[in-house]
């Protein structure tokens, strides 16, 4: 189990440093109905955030996650709210928030969404088609906007410039950090048991991480969690 | 497991009725990728397909199993070759068309896909979006087409119109049977462990089933095939 793996991993004592604060969490994909038989998703697996929940409550917090569609078990200890679109994901994720003192928000939500879902399937034709598409609300945005006491963490999963994107979403989101990472990298890529991160903080620091398991880098970002929460 | 799940429903001694013959599964859906991150697939989680490789199997059948991006073991005693998009599918389907005495089609594959697949992640922007489409190979189409002595099923996922949708099909596509279903119906869509399906034949018959475990309804596609291979 991941339990096993982290306490393995750190072969040290867990401080349960979290106690008494409740973090919310955000994973996995969305999924976007064309039709009833068709949708638009992404390739996330929805195993870093299920590492921040079981490490955060290791930690002896009080944890939320809210979940896109994946195939992973909920971990021990954690509350979990299943969601499948941008929208569902967006109306849990604000329903939490005020009770919150963090939110890492490692979920893959989507940016656009079709314009009209359609009753029945849609049967094709000959030729061309297309997908119009609207933009789903901004998650992060709004909770950046929003934020009281809470320490807001989101996540950049980029395929090129990542520096320059995880910059100007921690600035323009109000995010306390933004952790990034280049999905096309080997080891650090949907579906992988290991990440390949670097965190930006609001403060300007900037924190390069090697390879490590996803564990291991929940557990480094609810340290930061912890900090910033003092 | 599966295999003692057809066991116990059929209470009987299976006979190899398949023996020497061989017969291809296509199952799952497939990923029509967008850019590195994002696809277009549907709900197909493979299990009516993964149903008639392990019963193919049971029956003495030399099985291929072309599956899509699916979360199910493989069944003992088959052959998986897995692939993502619908092109792969295509290739996997006519590479093994030859050597096949009968293939069941019940794979959901994208009948369109992206016009353009953005080699970096394409970034949010204000506003609406497109995406545009262009029409997939038919792979039942053309399997039809170059039928020599193979027994051609296919599958018709509808939600509508069931019954005209799938009398088109059998002809259009010179198919053998279309097993047909309605996937909004209750104990019949994607992700059920039960189907509600109606077999429409070439010669004309139609031949409607009661709510079915996905195995049975495995054994009684693969009895059809059996009868039609004599």
């Amino acid at each position: 189990t991941i339990v096993e793996h982290v306490k393995n991993y750190f072969s040290e004592k867990i401080e349960p440093i979290l106690k008494g604060k409740h973090v919310v969490v955000t994973a996995g994909p969305t999924r976007e109905r064309i039709d009833p038989v068709r949708y638009i998703t992404n390739f996330s697996t929805g195993k870093m955030g299920y590492a921040v929940a079981e490490v955060a409550a290791q930690l002896g917090a009080k944890v939320t996650l809210i979940s896109g569609p994946v195939n992973l078990d909920v971990p021990k200890g954690v509350k979990v709210v299943h969601v499948e679109s941008a929208e569902d994901m967006y109306n849990a994720v604000l329903s939490h928030y005020e009770n919150a003192d963090a939110v890492v928000k490692t979920a893959a939500v989507a940016d656009y969404k079709p314009a009209q879902i359609h009753d029945q399937k849609v049967k094709k034709q000959d030729g061309d088609a297309v997908i119009n598409l609207v933009r789903t609300k901004d998650i992060l945005a709004e909770l950046g906007k929003r934020k009281a006491h809470q320490i807001l963490v989101g996540f950049a999963a980029e395929t090129t410039n990542v520096d320059e994107y995880a910059r100007k979403k921690l600035k323009s989101k109000n995010a306390d950090m933004i952790v990034a990472n280049n999905v096309t990298t080997k080891g650090a890529g949907f579906g992988s048991d290991t990440n390949i991160v670097t965190f930006y903080k609001a403060d300007g620091t900037k924190k390069e991480f090697s390879i490590l398991s996803k564990q291991k880098v929940a557990m480094e970002i609810l340290k930061e969690v912890h900090e910033m929460l003092k």
